[in-house]
């Protein structure tokens, strides 16, 4: 039987948990889903870069390319958008190649290659990005961004949304067995949040509307999937 | 304010984390709870050792020694008790001084002396020793043993218990606001835990009594404290 597992920080993936596995990385708030936003809203690709320096640099050699992320929450100073989805349109980021860097999700994701196969996960694709997970049939490792290298509710409840889809087809971990009691427990995800530490820093910045946005389940069956450092629509 | 964070097993514990702080550690599944058990039956001292080898020594210089603790979940060869809270009684351990090794227990007492005040939790006395633990007015370290160095439902939930008595004496991480959430949602306890990892493993091994026993809250008031290296009576 094929196992299911919940890493509860980029801190804590180690190549050698996700060899011959399917990772499903995961930034609720909320940079896997801007990346899901932006293929949503026709991205052609996003590749993910670990500093402000890299992406202006790459930029400065293609300036077709399209640059969002943020640091501290907020637009790096050179940068086309910042790391809220409503940002990415189908004027701002159609048919374009975006360079991402965020403090805590393109970080998850550069540690993530060794998996076989590497999925973006948010709540609004969570059923569609499980299910496809699940009919790979490979041990599946839910990677949680967190924030800094620290255990986040939001992207732990949102392992436990996808997680809710599974029904017999992988044996839970008591991590990911957590992740599901608390979702069922608080579906409507708000509920479970509004003490936490990155959904109350980022409503104290007037982000409620990000908030609204990234926090519903379910909205989108598109997928991503990440190769040789690409993020493309599956 | 004092912060409340959940360690979430002993291989996560670090001495610099626990340094001025107050550490409860909590291996509800099942050493903690024997030694709360052993102290309420009228032990006179616990002493933590990571290895059988180490304790049967101690007992070759001093025959009255109690020796307890399990491997796998069993009683050690030599031993005089195994990890059964049920194993304690006033007869077997009542003004006797016990010497115990457990496979996760154990070692997050051993890893925890750092911190300024150790105090041994499980859900028998979990509002005693959170209470215990707030009138210190420091930060609060709630270190679970875990199985295996992994993360163990049980003691995620029991932290869970105790962070419930709460009430804005502490800003919570997001690891307490999680098992605090747990608890809510499965105040009963088993509901939580039958398909996780340590409860199905010594259900397996026909141990329902102890299960039973471990997993009732609020039963005593008494506190259990290690002070260079020795557990005692509060």
């Amino acid at each position: 039987m094929n196992q299911c597992n919940v890493i509860i920080s980029h801190e804590h993936t180690h190549a050698e948990q996700l060899t011959g596995r399917t990772a499903i990385v995961i930034d609720t708030l909320r940079a896997t889903t801007v990346m899901i936003t932006a293929l949503e809203a026709g991205a052609r690709s996003i590749r993910c870069v670990a500093e402000p320096e890299d992406a202006l640099t790459l930029k400065a050699r293609d300036p077709e390319l399209i640059l969002g992320g943020e640091r501290h929450a907020l637009k790096i100073p050179g940068f086309d958008l910042s790391n809220s989805p409503l940002d990415y349109t189908r004027e701002t980021i159609g048919g374009r190649d975006l360079v991402m860097t965020t403090s805590n999700g393109t970080r998850a994701l550069l540690k993530s290659g060794a998996a076989q196969t590497v999925l973006i996960g948010c709540l609004r694709n969570a059923r569609a990005v499980i299910r496809h997970a699940l009919s790979l049939e490979r041990d599946i490792i839910l990677i949680n961004a967190g924030t800094g290298g620290r255990f986040t509710l939001d992207d732990f409840i949102t392992a436990g949304a996808m997680i809710r889809e599974i029904d017999g087809e992988a044996v839970l971990s008591d991590e990911a067995l957590a992740a599901r009691l608390l979702y069922e427990a608080h579906p409507d995800i708000h509920s479970a949040l509004t003490e936490s530490l990155h959904y109350r820093r980022l409503s104290g910045l007037g982000m409620d509307e990000d908030l609204a946005f990234c926090l519903k389940t379910d909205q989108t069956d598109l997928i991503g999937t990440m190769n040789d450092g690409i993020i493309t629509r599956l």
